[in-house]
């Protein structure tokens, strides 16, 4: 997939969802900036009013989507917060959440959430993307390159290694602001919450698909190891495939 | 504690962290909603300048402070989520987040972050409170007292009960933003995982201070349960004081 994450010159997301143009770059843009409609945090090739204008634009609080979810952190962070110099640690976070970004945005992705490490993406939603699971595993994939790449110089203290772990499933979503006072939108719901347990099951270095992103992804999950996790809140145990950096 | 969070005229938080009038109701704020400033979805009684201009104003990308950290939670959300229809879930959750955003307003706390079902707040930044460890104990009571009324009528599916898990902690933080395309800041730190992990190891309707909240709140303490719980991440266990509906 094309890195087109700084070259949309209308925001995507409006086209997509419903075939606006909204002027995002270039001169046209200015008198959006005057209204405050500028590019969305979530995803420069986005803009504010798919953000923060759910209610107004859509007409309802929340809609139902199929949605690629994608979570991400990095193992261990608990442990380095308590050992870590506060500045190598913020440092740690903003790379981190940068090279994430970069990889999410260029299989236009969106980073919806981010909460200290961690942090969720949406992957067909606002911009509308055919083979999202795709899109979110190749993402996924990218960010564990990404941070192996930035992650190797950097000086940790003895017997503190970096890594990332990374959870992927794609199903029903509940999309919509979730509070009166929020304007932000999220994604909610059963597919979201077992994405955050699949990464919360990741080791380092791994990301681990469920079986619905494993069929759409047929030829990179072939080789893949298989676990069967019990994941907490979630009756039946889950088969997950598993990659790691040799995939 | 009263309750200021529809009262006050200027930006508490620019008022406590720089000594700036930025008015925010009233005529005198109209040609700052103009230029984009307008009151912040974390408290309605600070601005966007403390919410998105920190390295602006404060001219560095993060500082030390002593805050109080609350995160707050709905128990059990992961099974409730596998299991109740999306518009009820999606109720549900605006129903928490809204009654955690009104009992954490009316302390002088922020709700920084919203994550699903959870939520993280802090106290002492950007309004500074003397008694902030005090204040995020009020605001978790409040949280489960506002809970407990209002979830009492919802109609959830037999043998489902809905509850709250808090947990507060006090110390350093390391405050600001923590990637270079997101604005909105943030507190991260070894005092803010051990936040984490004690919300995740509170039962429901259960709140859990660490010893040095309960310092703060001897009265409030006194008679509480304590608990050594070994959390995750971290290497020595941490003696937790446990809070109640009956205290």
């Amino acid at each position: 997939m094309a890195t087109t994450h700084d070259h949309a010159r209308i925001c995507r997301g409006c086209w997509d969802q419903m075939r606006m143009p909204i002027p995002i770059r270039g001169p046209l843009a200015i008198p959006f900036r005057v209204l405050g409609i500028t590019r969305s945090k979530m995803n420069p090739n986005i803009c504010t009013i798919c953000e923060r204008s759910f209610r107004y634009v859509k007409k309802q609080r929340h809609i139902s989507a199929t949605a690629t979810i994608l979570f991400a952190d990095i193992r261990g962070y608990t442990h380095m917060s308590e050992r870590l110099d506060p500045v190598m640690l913020s440092d740690l976070v903003s790379v981190f959440h940068d090279q994430c970004a970069q990889a999410i945005w260029d299989h236009d992705g969106i980073v919806n959430k981010q909460m200290g490490d961690g942090l969720m993406a949406i992957f067909n939603f606002p911009i509308k993307s055919e083979r999202h699971a795709a899109a979110a595993v190749a993402a996924a994939r990218d960010i564990q390159h990404r941070c192996a790449e930035r992650f190797t110089f950097a000086d940790l203290p003895a017997g503190m290694a970096l890594g990332i772990g990374i959870g992927v499933h794609t199903g029903q979503v509940e999309i919509g602001e979730f509070s009166t006072f929020r304007s932000d939108f999220t994604a909610i719901g059963g597919t979201v919450n077992v994405t955050a347990r699949l990464q919360a099951a990741a080791a380092a270095g791994e990301i681990l698909l469920t079986d619905e992103v494993a069929a759409q992804v047929a030829d990179i999950a072939a080789g893949a190891a298989t676990r069967r996790l019990d994941l907490k809140g979630i009756e039946q145990p889950v088969l997950v495939h598993v990659l790691t950096n040799s995939f």
